[in-house]
């Protein structure tokens, strides 16, 4: 099982193939490819496909898009349309359900903002169904939506908060949106993961100690996450090899050093550059400059997304009278 | 009873007095004046005192002081340390108490933020004694908090919220802050009241369905109030009635007009204002100019406040270092 | 000259009508009605309009827009387009002007930030002009903005800011935005006046000293208003109509009190009311309680609007691309 | 000259010793240790000096303090009064001198953002002056301040918005804030530099082009600066370093890549990173995570500080009443 931490399966099945030299055994990879956007649809089918993986059992959806950097409407709206199409596509929700939405992270972070964001503009409603004592409704779906902080704002872990929360509203289902971690900067707030086997304990920019999974909370978790930094060691790593791998074009590489460079795993490289770097700078954010304007750009994408899967009476052309 | 809401009890027993020329049955008032405030206990002991003030049985300190509009830090750093002395007359609280607080109000609506505010800024320590295994401390309290939001931003009753967390949590003290209603505008933001009675439905800026009381927890509850609004209705009854009583002072008042007013009952008069003022203006808030600040001041005194009240380590010379 | 002060112009036309019982002079008034809308161009014409109305002479167009409280996509492009429209009718600005949009008011009182608010969101293209030194470009005008704050914030009075910058940077045309009170709680948030007479000094929610007039920077200046506040005298004022026209409905008023109210002029009693009011309640705010929203709703149409009016290459299938 | 940029001048001369093997010519270093803070005095005597370190002539003060990531009350008020001890030291400010404090950088960018929140923290007096037709005062100076933006979001030029104002205002001296970049983490949010030589084009967090100095403005400008970000490829070519030394101490290091390394100069070291690191991630921050709450200490020390330093009435214990 590999060491290094990544929240996106796609660079666990990435990190798997580097190492292994071959690919994961127990998985299925398909892939789309949309003239500005790829989707890659990783299914661990058995124990052996998330032990290698170090990812739970379950379907994770990644969904790449270099353009969002600069985009503009068009394409976020047919990002919004692809997120809620995937949604939909995990078949754990339907006109009847009741959803919670749950926006991880802490909002005084602004990488870590993400989830909250979402849930700050996204649509709510169950306080109708409650007034008005309805079951159901065509155009609209029962959805609840809460920002429980993190533990180090709280003194509560984000897990009781939600389980105490289910049990007190019942719903159906859970989608829980999270900042992660990625281990290349160009996937820094162009990627969406959705995947249906909730939030694993030490996941996210934060760490959390209780995951949120269907085991602990008793419904089904999707889990929605982007990536909004990257771990400083993963940086000094991929650079420290871009530079050798530039010194080697340019026949000028010490034999020794680097042939001992090669011999070293690339989990042990990591390993080392993790152990020198960490007394030196602990708790540092790699992120980019404009991090602010693209969570606020991500959280409508998501937010829209969620208003059109849940709700069957909210179509693209309406969406964005329903965001804040 | 009063029909006119007012969420602060000393209100209550003026109304009371007004409208029944005596005082209100089955209560205990107690006052001492300081040179910067002035600080009434109010002891409402059966259902008689109850029902005249429309109000649940129970204790209710109402510390006025006018300063703290145009304040220094040594009035600031004079009134969290009143404040923590009577949330510990209270008698609710010691060394070993687990203690949730529970910031009310919606964080986007300026008047209605105190209690997010105040939530932010108080030293929460339970993860400590989580990660530590500890069950009490020398210096410091077991202090957890949240702010649950309201209906309209989660779909979920605060209440159930809270219930939620208090089951997974187990504190044996509750204490709620919110953001209240006053009568009069020298009120506002002046103002601060500390009861053992929890929140009853409906009271506060927004509207809550359940109230966080003992009876729904199952813990003691006590209620921190500031006033950041007052009813539009209210005001203009009270600027009619000085506008009437300065005409009367000019010999200028219309006889009939006049005595008529003079002879409907006070509550009467707020309901004919309130039934015209609401189609014409509803969801109107009335507030000072500089809201934003003193809601900052407030917070900051509360929580200095209540970090003196609930941990034994923590005086005044450190009170601001916990501060953020 | 009416001495009750109002920032829009078309209450200014109906304070006149109801005071003198006649139009005033010197004016001519022109609606246009559309579904959603009625839209009214004052234009003073000469001294004595000036002087009746109290407002300097020039046109004075008012957009009214009820359904603006609880509005879909559709609606605020439909405004967007016709602030637009509305500016380009000034006939100030063509294809090469240079453009400096001034959002004026306190970003720390909710209801005053709608200036800065839109300057935040305004598409800002002047530093692409200087960096490829171009005059002309056929898609993109040359826009600079800045929010110059207020004085209490940085001791200097916002005319003399803007005048420096001027000079400094030679626009063609400056467009100011500000927040305004209004007499009529109906009509806060949904109606936007737009003038080509500059700001006046002593207008808007706070108190400019200097004005920003053609006169003082030596460029046309158009102004962007939108009511966010009442005067809490016109609240009282109009509450006490009411309540008293109620009465005489009901047959119950009091015959002197009443026909004392009705001999006293309109300003009169106005004047009392705010003297009655004033020690008692200095720097009061009456708005709606949903003002930040309804303030970044209004933001995003007229920062749409002033993007389609300058910009010649942006129609409104792209302008939410250019919005943050 | 050096072509490694740091805005440090206590890293320039860091960096020439480690280059030069020798200190720079026509400076003066003086060393004050505290128990809590080292300060450093850099003065740069002449052109040579100027040139060896890549600064202007002047007075470079940097104070250290290791302790201010975790501090307390205490040390924050102790580096206020240093802060203000240094800034008095410089000799330009006066009971009547009038400064404008100029608060520099990116509201929108949380470690850009620390110039804006000092400007909304200091005490602002030059309305007063003007209201009561003051020239003086015994207890406080006049003092106005301003946060220009950058030109991404105005599109005008930081210096000509400084220029303006200043021949409008007519301030003695200007006093600008600003984020900057450091070589070291460990110095981020740690370090306060002061300086009598103004803020020079390109310098900080954002990019300037024209510089703020004595030369542009006409009168004395004093920089203060607090590094808040480094930058991407200093902190990877100084984690090479440690793991280079770390492999040589374990003898594990290859001597052929390991020997010319060390042949190569530190400065085209340095280069050959930031070629490799630029076109794989652009516009990177490293900063710590919580840098919300670093900036928000530093921007009440240092206005704190300016307070102090300004006001010759306003001491320690008075300081906090005039904070926001």
């Amino acid at each position: 099982m590999l060491n290094i931490r990544t929240d996106l399966a796609l660079e666990s099945t990435e990190l798997y193939r580097e190492t292994a030299k071959k690919e994961a055994d127990g998985i299925e990879i398909e892939t789309d490819e949309g003239e500005s956007y790829t989707v890659t649809r990783i299914k661990i089918m058995d124990e052996i496909g998330s032990e290698q993986l170090g990812k739970p059992r379950g379907t994770y959806i990644t969904i790449e898009v270099p353009g969002l950097k600069n985009t503009d409407q068009d394409l976020k709206d047919e990002i919004s349309q692809l997120v809620a199409k995937e949604i939909k596509g995990l078949g754990k929700n339907h006109e009847e359900t009741k959803t919670l939405i749950v926006g991880l992270g802490n909002w005084n972070i602004t990488p870590d903002a993400l989830g909250p964001k979402v849930v700050d503009r996204v649509l709510v409603t169950r306080q109708f169904f409650l007034a008005y004592k309805k079951d159901r409704d065509e155009t609209v779906a029962n959805v609840s939506a809460i920002s429980p902080g993190v533990m180090g704002l709280t003194g509560i872990e984000t897990g009781e908060i939600i389980k105490g929360i289910v049990e007190k509203t019942g719903p159906d289902l859970i989608i829980a949106i999270d900042a992660l971690a990625s281990r290349r900067m160009d996937r820094v707030s162009t990627t969406i993961q959705i995947s249906d086997t909730g939030i694993s304990p030490g996941s996210g920019v934060g760490n959390k100690r209780i995951g949120l999974t269907e085991d602990y909370l008793g419904v089904p978790v999707i889990a929605i996450g982007v990536p909004t930094v990257v771990d400083a060691a993963t940086m000094v790593n991929d650079t420290m090899e871009l530079i050798i791998s530039s010194m080697k074009e340019q026949a000028q590489v010490g034999t020794d050093f680097y042939s001992m460079l090669e011999r070293v795993a690339e989990e042990e490289k990591y390993q080392l550059i993790k152990e020198v770097l960490e007394p030196y700078m602990p708790n540092v954010l790699v992120t980019p400059k404009e991090i602010d304007i693209l969570i606020d750009d991500l959280s409508i994408i998501i937010a829209n997304g969620l208003n059109m899967a849940l709700h069957p009476g909210i179509e693209l052309k309406d969406v964005n009278r329903y965001i804040r």
